[in-house]
């Protein structure tokens, strides 16, 4: 199952996850696009089933787990959609989830990958190392390990999302996506570069989680203390060993946004567009309507990756 | 202009209003058809251009003025959705356009009808009559009046939402809409009865705005308070005089909602579709979700008329 990412294996993904992931709609608003100074072409990963991407990733790795593998189950270290998304994905292939939550993970979160019929075993996020307990928990039962994003498969599944916005828009100046552990903009970078070896891929990062802008301009990965962000799902404190090269192959820049502009941003898309976004899945667009990019660009593809917000967390938007 | 609502006009309409209305989607979401126990698609007219399905009949009916006729203008009288509407068609077809308002109509349906271009002309809600108001501007100008509801061509306009709903789910047990003044419903009901004559076709209402309701029973016109809801959009007193009795020959009911349950509604598809949908959009939905309709319903087409509803006014839900 391991080899490099490679454009050929966002296609594979594509036709992989198709009984799983939903093609999430593109959508476009004058409102936007007046604001943005471009036209503006949003891929909606927050109508994505579990509401975000990782869906995407998490189905093509286990769909490629071989059948006498399966019944072992599959193993995820995640507080947020990538939890959700293992389980649904080993719900639907009916094999045993054990997912390793913090403690103090959102109850909603919990309940969600619960509700999926995952197991949920949970640390102490101070005190317990969740890598040692994974590592553990591998042991024990032989399952296979579900990384967030630093794995080939994982990469080319959440590729497809810029494979469906650019069958849908072919034409476009340019592309930006959040980065967390650069999953998501590894795979997307990878097959839009290939279609289109003009197009200009960007990152976009909060000011407080700017690990792979440093990583960037140090040409290293670049470690950084336990980001605070609102934008909860980025706050992986440097880029992945695989996504990291990829990136820097591809990227033109990542471009920081503050929590304000963040906030502002999720606000606009509510009541413009009537999308509800989460923090992180904003982050792009943030960028884009607050005139980070650089100049000259008229077209570009922005991924909405997610949009699981608590409702009290958002009143106070 | 003036002729009896037929299947044919809204499939005339269809074509008329395609350069200014959006083809919304339509949505299915597995954890309202777990929770309405049927399998439920959305026709998001909150993703409509000016936020709600208004444009449909605005475009029909402005469209169709006589060219020599056009350069007068056009007057309509709404505090909300229907005025957006009308401002963003007159502006699109050079015509000039006068909205009475009401002077406390909310500053953001105020300003952005206003930056369509339109004069607005406001009143005091309890002092002055806004039909004498537009009475008297169609004297002197000699303008063409767009009524929110009552007029065939803004029917057959809004039917357009079914028509397309119907191209793509054609299979539907049932098929339900909001009632303000019957406009959107009467338009819908006509097309899609002509497509399946077995279709089941239902109304929804607050109980707080139950005029339908209560004509449907007495047989005629029933004229109630101004009703006091949250669902802004549906206060209208009593059903048209051309809308009613389209909906006396289709209707098999219709469904009565709580404030509650709307205000619940809309917090759903926030949450769980990620779909801002304002109170009075939300009121079909919400009859769907609380177990409203009789059984033995499997498939429901369910319009979401509309999502313009204040951020300050969604925080308190």
């Amino acid at each position: 199952m391991e080899c490099d990412l490679s454009p050929v294996m966002v296609r594979d993904a594509e036709m992989r996850i198709r009984p799983l992931a939903r093609r999430t709609p593109v959508f476009t608003s004058t409102s936007v696009n007046r604001a943005a100074g471009a036209e503006v072409h949003f891929k909606c990963e927050n109508l994505q089933r579990g509401g975000a991407f990782k869906i995407r990733g998490a189905s093509n790795l286990i769909m490629s787990i071989p059948d006498e593998d399966l019944p072992r189950g599959v193993v995820a270290f995640s507080s947020g959609n990538h939890a959700q998304a293992v389980a649904i994905v080993a719900d639907y292939v009916h094999t045993p989830a054990t997912i390793v939550m913090p403690a103090d993970a959102p109850r909603g979160k919990l309940e969600a990958t619960r509700n999926h019929g995952a197991r949920i075993i949970t640390y102490d996020r101070h005190r317990e190392s969740r890598e040692a307990i994974a590592e553990r928990i591998l042991k024990e039962t032989g399952a296979t390990l579900v990384p967030p994003f630093d794995h080939p498969l994982v990469m080319a599944g959440q590729g497809t999302a810029a494979l469906e916005l650019l069958e849908v828009i072919p034409q476009l100046d340019a592309l930006i996506a959040p980065i967390g552990g650069g999953g998501l903009l590894a795979g997307c970078a990878t097959i839009a570069k290939a279609i289109d070896p003009e197009i200009r891929v960007f990152g976009a990062e909060p000011e407080r989680a700017n690990d792979t802008y440093l990583s960037l301009e140090a040409g290293r990965r670049v470690k950084i203390p336990l980001p605070d962000t609102i934008a909860d799902g980025l706050r992986s404190p440097e880029p992945g060993s695989l996504t990291f090269p990829v990136l820097q192959r591809h990227l033109e820049a990542v471009l920081l946004v503050s929590e304000e502009e963040i906030r502002a941003t999720v606000k606009f898309l509510l009541m413009r567009m009537k999308v509800l976004v989460e923090p992180s899945g904003a982050v792009a667009a943030a960028a884009v309507l607050h005139h980070k990019l650089p100049e000259g660009i008229r077209s570009i593809g922005v991924i909405l990756s997610g949009g699981n917000v608590d409702f009290e967390q958002l009143t106070t938007f």
